[in-house]
């Protein structure tokens, strides 16, 4: 059977800077972006600036396929969503929008393909162009000052996708309530030698709630297990001389 | 009363070029950042770069402050946290990161202050720098390349805090229960007198589902309010023209 997952289609439109389309092909690269496309660019993807900002993406200037129309560019697509920093007034409901979190979480990963589309840096998508996709995404941000470089709209949506669409699992390997116990068993000693009869009940549950609503990595738990080794050994060698 | 908010410093660690400073002060405008702190910049924030990729956030690199150590930029914030594309292998405790949305969303708001750390464009923050921090926090992104440029990871972590910290309620007015009766009253009229009697049910069922599910702005019920008055006029019309 064939992996299932959503493809991500960037669409720019008459991107203008040779920067941002360089730093859009590493965001590309970063977030595993399928297609690349561009419609009537003024910034050359081939130029020496493009691929110096794209860094290690690079690659993906090579395999940006470019239009001359956002219609054709966007064949094939289950849903597209025109990104902008302008939202409407209530009786603009073109310019409606959803929150690219909302998009993101709810509605994505209900399409098998997307394509998120991106206007110029100075004057964004006319209205015609913005006519053509399903819906509108907005980033929200200082309503003083809405409007991000194009390179960090591209680079908040991606985001977004990535950690619904393409995110598994943790970053780190999660700690087991066994060495938890572990952990606990070694506090717990070093505490009930410490601590004063009735204070211990208050300080042991502490210690346990600690622990447990930690969210804590199997490393990190490795490491407080040395140390909390270490002070149990430290506490017995100590009673044993004061007795 | 004080309107209770959580404060917010960047910090940027021997920041090299000056596009990305002008980049980051346009973002600290965005997100609308307390405290935008330099520690031994090796970009100048009074450069004519840095103003231009600024754009309308210049103001904020003329509210800079520079420091010579990471120590002095960290004074009095309650949380720090480093940023890093690395993250550790299991033994490696220092580089254990949270994702940026986990920290975001449910460490941030308990703080009163939050300093977020980003290291040098070419090799990112120290071990002893790393040391500073409270917390490693990593943006996750493609495993063959999730090395970011720094404006870009500065970016989704402004927009991370802005989404958890600032960001209230919706960016349009929700539509009331009362529009979507009005719509849906035309429409079920509509469909009882076009639909054959056995399949009325189930499309007065749809198009209930379809607007209460719907999500609708105010102005978008609005406007679908106009598109069904003029539909029950044309069933009413077509219905006496045909008796």
């Amino acid at each position: 059977m064939q992996e299932e997952r959503v493809r991500i289609r960037l669409v720019l439109v008459g991107t203008e800077g040779e920067i941002n389309l360089g730093f859009i092909a590493r965001l590309a690269a970063n977030f595993q972006v399928d297609e690349f496309y561009l419609v009537s660019p003024q910034a050359s993807p081939s130029s020496e600036e493009a691929k110096r900002f794209a860094a290690n993406g690079a690659y993906m200037l090579e395999r940006v396929e470019i239009f001359n129309s956002l219609d054709e560019a966007l064949a094939g697509v289950d849903i597209a969503v025109c990104t902008s920093a302008k939202t409407g007034q209530r009786s603009d409901v073109l310019r409606h929008a959803v929150s690219v979190r909302e998009f993101a979480q709810d509605i994505a990963p209900r399409y098998g393909s997307i394509a998120a589309v991106f206007g110029r840096e100075s004057v964004g998508l006319t209205r015609e162009e913005l006519s053509k996709c399903h819906l509108l995404v907005h980033i929200p941000a200082n309503p003083d000052y809405p409007v991000l470089n194009l390179s960090h709209a591209v680079a908040i949506v991606l985001y977004e996708l990535w950690i619904a669409l393409r995110f598994r699992g943790q970053l780190h390997e999660q700690v087991d309530s066994r060495s938890l116990e572990r952990v606990y068993k070694l506090l717990h000693d070093v505490a009930e030698k410490l601590v004063d009869r009735e204070r211990f009940p208050a300080v042991d549950a502490a210690i346990k709630h600690l622990l447990w609503r930690s969210g804590m990595t199997s490393g990190e738990a490795s490491a407080l297990y040395q140390f909390a080794k270490k002070l149990r050994r430290l506490v017995e060698e100590c009673s044993s001389s004061d007795a």
